[in-house]
């Protein structure tokens, strides 16, 4: 199996692709490291990601960045940064990637905890991994060919203990259990899954 | 209690308006109608809206439109409707409007059953109705002064046939149902509140 894997360098990332390139063909995607590198805030970058990348079965999206303040000082420009990025970013390779993907293939995305366990400061987040779930279980009832679409969301992880004090009371996951949500939405059969690890 | 209704001649705006009329000063505001005009897309016209409002008790959101179609020839202009409009209109009416509430006011705003059971050409409406529940319980635990939040999420309403089609084998909801998730909301202690009428 072709599995394109973007944010491929990320603390995250790099354990996702380690497992699937085991027994797969993995291609990597950056904003700068990788095997091909793309701007997932450029509708232009991502055409061109998939016109270089050719044909493949599986695309595996761990990226994209939000907002993390106060929201007494939020304004609309800071709310923006993760719908451009986290959001759109991931919504453009499932709009744009849809015309490239093999018939049977899979988008797997990345949203997170913030949408049903919120944090202080993380109302962008919040706000974007609710729409990304949303997106996918609406999204899977339109792809064609019977290509799939499922999105991982993640607590946080055992590897991250920067993120810990920000997340009072969260019970931090492994990384293994993490890889296996997206194992399960690469390898297995399920469509418009919020596939949750916490 | 001074009550803002923005989006106040549309169907539901329209019943929302004449409830709280009966106790409460109703201040209402459209894009093009109503006692104050506001573009929800600017954030120019929002601060201009809150100024000439005054304080105020409640502001309740009916507004905002998204893009309603096939997921194949979906790009990312269509899906950016959808964030500019009801998304990203309703959180600036949060952001900004949180700098001019009175003490133990409340925000109300309005998502849609398409987060939760999603239609064919729904996935923007579907993205953009999970980020808003998700970005109020997101809100409710930052919000100051005791200022609440919740969002209504309906499903179809027996006043809009047209849209019956669109929505096969979805319950419609009676508007007296809907019109009470906004008195709940506005009158009642709740905050952090999806309110789902389906």
């Amino acid at each position: 199996m072709k599995i394109l894997i973007v944010g491929a360098s990320g603390t995250l990332g790099k354990k996702v692709t380690a497992y699937f390139r085991n027994n797969h063909e993995v291609v990597t995607a950056g904003s700068k490291s990788g095997d091909l590198q793309v701007d997932i805030t450029s509708p232009g970058s991502i055409e061109t990601f998939y016109k270089n990348a050719g044909p493949f079965d599986a695309l595996v999206s761990i990226a994209g960045a939000g907002h993390f303040g106060p929201l007494k000082s939020m304004d609309h420009l800071d709310f923006k940064k993760g719908i451009d990025s986290k959001l759109m970013g991931q919504v453009k390779l499932v709009l744009t990637g849809q015309h490239y993907i093999n018939p049977k293939g899979s988008f797997t995305l990345t949203s997170g905890i913030l949408s049903d366990d919120p944090v202080v400061y993380g109302a962008n987040l919040s706000a974007v991994n609710g729409a990304l779930n949303a997106f996918v279980i609406a999204a899977a009832i339109e792809l064609e060919n019977s290509v799939r679409i499922n999105v991982i969301s993640p607590g946080v992880v055992e590897d991250s203990p920067g993120y810990f004090d920000t997340f009072p009371g969260h019970i931090p996951v492994s990384m293994d259990r993490v890889v296996s949500g997206y194992v399960k939405s690469v390898l297995g059969a399920g469509t418009g899954q919020v596939i949750k690890i916490f």
